[in-house]
């Protein structure tokens, strides 16, 4: 880190666009605490004119008023060197965009999201719903976000869960994490404390998504799990060191934990929860959406069975009753058609006709982004960034850092 | 009933071709004892020549090698005339396809099954199996049949019901019965017998569906429920007095309870089970398959998530939690439709492609068959008869007694 100037580090980061320089990742620090997450306006004001350039623009009051409005007062406090030194002092750092471990190609989907959005402000969903990507991440934990996440699923539930939740949510946690997957959850007690106990015991990687600073774990009488997790997995959080959580902060953050997986498991949940909110932002994210079905007679199922049984608007949710369905679910097609290269041709037959168009989209040599394999194929870009995953896995497809092509023809086996 | 002498009562038969005479019903009676029910070449015999004809070929040894090899030996017995008065002596009567109190409507879908059934009789699915239409039915009770299984829907589930299971198929009969639905089951232990008690509780009618005579119901363990049921509601079965519950005549007789509802509802069932042929004869006659949900911990629900993932081969069964859910599969339509004749456009657009596809193929006079609707609107039989009843229900078409066509168009109201 260098020194307590922060206009110096931001003219140093100036110099080198783009590069995560010690300015940069400063400059992210102090927006993260004068923004709060899930402000679409704000976002689009950091992705329009750079990070450096927006913390210069809200310090001086040349910022849209819109903007300034946004921050306040926060505008003349600047405590982004304490932050991350804070962040540091408890082992965790602070993950920016411009990262290569930032998991860009999960949050891509928030990023899509946002752009459909209408610009004018009154519009805008409001925060608690906004499929915003974050501005940067603070991350608690020895592993690398983007490969945690990578093969990731969210198991999200009811904190006021019944002994048959917690006993789903702590087997599907095992197993998963024995098969190799990240359980990805809230923290919270009830399912989701079940679910990355489940993958602590089974010695797995497990990530904690909160929605207060990651040096200051909630709920206290999770403490001990927290910092277990942070030990071998993750502590994840938009908020900077110190944040409280705020209770409309857990809407807020629920969203990161749908986008972070390639799908989210509903154990046990009530008609109007937190876990049925993070489902519907999985769904609208193009992401799996899973339930486990329990008694009709459990009213702590209701929410469940209301995924599972669909509504007009919304596809129903997949019955996993086993940590296998669930696998099924989110890496069922890559396992299934990752078969030697020689059978290319099988494989082709096995897909969905939208993973075909999707396929036939991909260029050979130079990647494309999703938008543009959506246009190609005539789909929903959200379609396209649901079937890039199985596509991937099945070695048919491969991202080049900028886009999607073809992946290249096997050489010629010896012999 | 005429004399002891079968061949005079059959002479009488063949005067008046398609009445149901005391013949007619006295050669049925013979067939229930003669041929093993759900035997598709005997019924198809029976079909092509007629049931009088038929009883004069097998026992004068004139009819199709193959035929006498199913009725063996009985074709030498005749306790048709005491069968006959055995039922009566209990309450109970034969009704045959002649009569007009027969369900011929829902059974229809038995016919067309048969109908789809090659002719050889080697790929003929065995008679557990088959989808073949019943030659009578023995009941017993004071309902007719037509009218209860007009409106009905099947619960079935596993004898070895767990409390839960029990609970929920007794809710559901309690609840389906008030709102003026038939109970449809089998009579067994467990989910069945819960089903019945729940419908008996609420003053409403249930049918049980047996695999022995009417007069000796089985399990005895149920004997007071059982004439419980044939006091208020019906006890129907293929087989005549005094049969005894083989093992396998309880497949047989699944796809009667299948084939005498609009829907089946699967409580309990174990991964193979009875229930779970129940509820697969229902597909394949293009009934409901609804299932209701339980812990994935319980070997008890392993059937009904089944039912719920669906397979490559079935559509996935809808899940119900409540009977306000049944009666949205069954009769929700309906009611939704049953609308003011004055909105008949807005009930034609709430319809799917297919109900309106098949409305269209309605001619406005001379009704005509469900195949000739298949036939115009361009789909499978089955799936013209999945939509009828919901387009009878919103008094959109109408049964002519000999086929289908538009609802007359309502007279203009006064004032």
């Amino acid at each position: 880190m260098s020194g307590d100037d922060l206009d110096a580090d931001l003219a140093d980061a100036a110099a080198e666009l783009g590069e995560p320089t010690p300015g940069l990742r400063r400059a992210r620090a102090w927006l993260s605490r004068a923004v709060e997450p899930g402000t679409v306006d704000a976002w689009r004001f950091v992705d329009r004119v750079g990070p450096v350039e927006a913390v210069r623009l809200i310090r001086s009051g040349r910022a849209p008023a819109r903007i300034l409005g946004l921050v306040g007062a926060r505008a003349q406090t600047d405590t982004s060197l304490a932050d991350l030194r804070q962040a540091e002092r408890c082992g965790a750092r602070l993950l920016i965009p411009e990262d290569d471990e930032w998991p860009a190609y999960l949050l891509h989907a928030l990023t899509l999201a946002t752009a459909e959005e209408p610009e004018e402000p009154k519009h805008q969903a409001d925060r608690t719903k906004a499929l915003v990507p974050p501005l940067a991440l603070w991350v608690r934990g020895p592993a690398r976000v983007d490969e945690l996440a990578d093969r990731s699923v969210a198991i999200v539930g009811s904190r006021a869960a019944t002994a048959y939740g917690e006993h789903v949510a702590g087997e599907f946690g095992y197993q998963l994490a024995e098969r190799g997957w990240t359980v990805v959850s809230g923290g919270a007690y009830g399912i989701d404390a079940a679910a990355h106990r489940g993958a602590l015991a089974a010695d797995g990687p497990t990530i904690a998504v909160l929605a207060c600073g990651v040096d200051r774990p909630y709920p206290a009488g999770n403490g001990a799990l927290l910092h277990r997790i942070a030990d071998s997995g993750l502590l994840v959080s938009e908020w900077p060191p110190g944040a409280a959580p705020h209770q409309h902060r857990f809407l807020v953050r629920n969203r990161l934990i749908a986008a972070l997986t390639r799908g989210t498991v509903v154990v046990e949940a009530a008609a109007r929860s937190g876990a049925m909110a993070t489902a519907h932002r999985a769904r609208r994210l193009g992401k799996q959406v899973m339930a486990v079905p329990g008694p009709v007679t459990s009213a702590m199922s209701v929410g469940c069975h209301e995924l599972l049984r669909g509504t007009q608007d919304a596809e129903a949710a997949t019955l996993v009753a086993s940590a296998a369905h669930v696998l099924d679910v989110v890496g069922g097609i890559g396992v299934d058609l990752a078969e030697p290269a020689e059978r290319r041709s099988d494989v082709r037959d096995g897909l969905s006709d939208l993973a075909r168009r999707v396929l036939d989209a991909c260029p050979v040599r130079t990647g494309v982004a999703p938008e543009r394999l959506a246009a190609i194929a005539g789909c929903e870009v959200l379609e396209v960034l649901r079937v890039l995953p199985a596509l991937e896995l099945a070695e048919l497809v491969q991202w080049t850092g900028t886009g999607w092509r073809l992946m290249p023809a096997p050489r010629a086996r010896a012999g």
